[in-house]
């Protein structure tokens, strides 16, 4: 039974946010606040409030669906309001987005950038600055999209010194690879496709030649060792001039070709870091990691290996990294050494299903005492469950009498396969307790 | 340049800790504060200080070892010392733990502990108590062991609504189901390499029924859909009853058997969640999860899938958990609203070192016009080089002028095999720039 001694959170102020960008990324935020911000408010206590949107323009939405917002082309109006605590960048690139992060933080405002470009090209002016206001500049989304990287390498390793890491952080070319190593196709062929599907832009350069994953594996080594790094010293290659020949003998020796973003650490303030295509054995978690995703394995001297997978790109799950960074500086602002209720809903009960009720598709062995007729009346007895088959399989057995047959099943109840499972095991020809597995494709 | 502008971080009051057990966790917990608490204090600011350890035996370490610590073997000695601000608990089990925990939080300590059972069996009683008395209880530890999934769930995925997860998250049945899988060994042969291997305890009941699985996927599905779950109605299988037949059909449809503790959020209020053996595509992320290892594979609204990796137990991955908590409720105690100018280091530069010092196993890939004599040559130079090779292979060519020879190489500096192939390239029989990739074995 819930215990009813929780009260609502109590909201502390709205966090009140300005936002500059209404890209792809810029868009998923303001739908990720409007459509979640009550599980935000009840798990946290955290009122998060969209004001200001800053963009040169609105396409991606209805200037009615913004009417709750102010809407801006003018970037000081963020930087200028009293109100707004937090701004949030997600224009992009080394040009005018610097200059929004830098006038946010000489005005004391916290920033929250997806912006690896800027991060990495002017890393000493931006952190310097948000040291000299005493304002933060949170970046969650700038590395792995929606993998929550610079946190866990910030706070769950901070017991850790971090040896060295392997990340997979360009979608781009780890979908062009994706193909090339298992359709054969050309790097040519690889990129006309990525281009089609919207994986690459039209001018790929900077994901092919590695400087996108150069970056991102500066700040990330930056987490990790602590320090200034000069990302300019980081030697980078791209996946351009790789061959299918030598996809086909890696593949022979055991390995798969990855674009890689390597980091180890020598000694304190010492370092290698370096980009460049990489043979790594073909059964390691990190070679599975296709397409679009992204992965970063790293180890540390007390956690020991871990990894962390999931996707690199998109509006959605950038948009879910700025809403983690918002989530933290919220609780910063409001005072986080307060107990905070909300974490435990213990004013309500999670009503667990009971099993019956449950749908899984299905693995099911029979073994029989003789083939004929057999297969008839067991689908019978599925037909009248309301259970479809996907495949059978019967093998040749040794003992000719006790022969087994396989079926998966596509979804069905738990109760409509028992209840089957039953009629089934009365048949005389059925020798054993049926064997069942459920099965989930994890689409 | 670094920016010479970081003071050292301002140390607040010491955060003083009591630990309660000294088994192979809490010894690997001390190991940890002692090795690496200087760069805890870098990172975070914070010193963690532990003060007391009671136990009813010390003997991982020798009593010498220990002068710095205060020994008890009355745990009252922690909750009634009013300098111990946290209290760890690693002793397990339902048993004192449970009054432990319980008495600390009365106290207005806050707690850390790995210990599952407890959090499964007593949850009601236990968070109640921590509402009350306005002390948190943190377990990082307790699911996934060095895994940071309490954290990504709290935190990270704060603005998604959570649909569903699937997780490996006990170590001794997905060892054994990996030689099971792997080597088409019987339950009972890979339950006895197990235990000679200490991956399973002499009773190993709790384990390979299901139930430790259970108790922690009840705890995810509370974090994941906010609520009271009442752990005994989630449905529960071991992996007793897997036998080989059934693992071998599994391989030949495309799958692999998998122990998950599964959880789908149906509406909000009511879930499914169950542990069991399951077939999953063999071709999965979570399907490549071997042996000890752990992995949470989680999807949001927004973020999509992502999965989480590493060592689900042992002292030193549980103690980076452990640790992760006490710096979070550290900066907790210590007010984190305020800056924390320690998150950069750019009083100190990393120096990145010259590709030339990096050393790398290598592909090299030569073009020859003919096979006679050729190997003698290039292989005088990689030993003038002090290269070594790891493997040849010549494959029969198209065109019986331009064939290719790959050498794997062992690891050696760039410099030296910059100038190998420099030297080898010029031999008259090489036909086009020699390829070079290079190979990290993730080892």
């Amino acid at each position: 039974m819930a215990q009813k001694i929780n009260k609502k959170p109590a909201a502390g102020q709205p966090i009140t946010i300005g936002l500059a960008g209404f890209g792809t990324v810029g868009s998923g935020l303001a739908e990720l606040l409007e459509r979640n911000s009550q599980i935000i408010t009840e798990r946290s206590g955290l009122a998060l409030r969209l004001k200001t949107i800053c963009a040169l323009e609105f396409k991606n939405r209805s200037r009615q669906s913004l009417s709750q917002y102010r809407l801006t082309k003018d970037w000081h109006d963020l930087v200028n309001d009293p109100e707004i605590q937090i701004v949030v960048e997600l224009i992009g690139g080394a040009g005018i987005a610097v200059e929004i992060i830098l006038a946010a933080l000489r005005a004391g405002k916290h920033v929250v950038t997806a912006n690896k470009a800027a991060l990495a090209a002017h890393a000493d002016r931006i952190f310097k600055t948000a040291i000299e206001h005493q304002a933060e500049i949170y970046f969650e989304a700038a590395v792995g999209g929606g993998i929550p990287i610079i946190k866990v390498f910030r706070e769950s390793l901070v017991g850790n010194h971090i040896r060295e890491f392997y990340a997979i952080i360009n979608g781009t070319t780890n979908f062009m690879l994706t193909q090339m190593v298992g359709k054969g196709w050309s790097y040519e062929q690889a990129l006309k496709r990525a281009q089609e599907l919207g994986f690459a832009e039209k001018d790929p350069t900077l994901d092919v030649n590695g400087s996108d994953a150069m970056a991102k594996s500066g700040l990330l080594a930056m987490l990790a060792f602590g320090g200034h790094i000069d990302s300019k010293k980081i030697h980078r290659e791209g996946i351009e001039s790789i061959r299918p020949v030598d996809v086909a003998f890696a593949r022979q020796l055991g390995y798969k070709i990855k674009l890689l973003g390597i980091a180890k650490q020598k000694e304190v303030g010492k370092a290698e870091i370096h980009v460049h295509p990489t043979f790594i054995p073909a059964g390691s978690e990190l070679a599975n990691v296709e397409n679009e995703f992204n992965a970063i394995y790293v180890k540390g001297d007390f956690l020991g290996p871990s990894l962390y997978y999931g996707k690199g790109a998109g509006s959605h799950p950038t948009a879910s990294s700025v809403v983690s960074d918002l989530h933290d500086l919220g609780q910063r602002i409001n005072g986080q050494n307060r107990f905070n209720p909300a974490r435990y809903r213990f004013d309500r009960d999670i009503t667990v299903m009971p099993m019956d009720s449950v749908e899984s598709a299905f693995y099911l062995r029979l073994q029989v005492q003789e083939r004929s007729g057999i297969l008839a009346k067991v689908t019978t007895v599925f037909a009248k469950h309301r259970i479809s088959i996907k495949s059978i399989v019967q093998h040749d057995a040794e003992d000719p009498k006790n022969i087994p047959i396989v079926f998966v099943l596509h979804k069905t109840r738990e109760k409509d396969l028992r209840q089957a499972v039953a009629t089934i095991s009365r048949f005389p020809f059925v020798r054993e307790a049926p064997v069942c597995y459920r099965i989930e494709d994890l689409s």
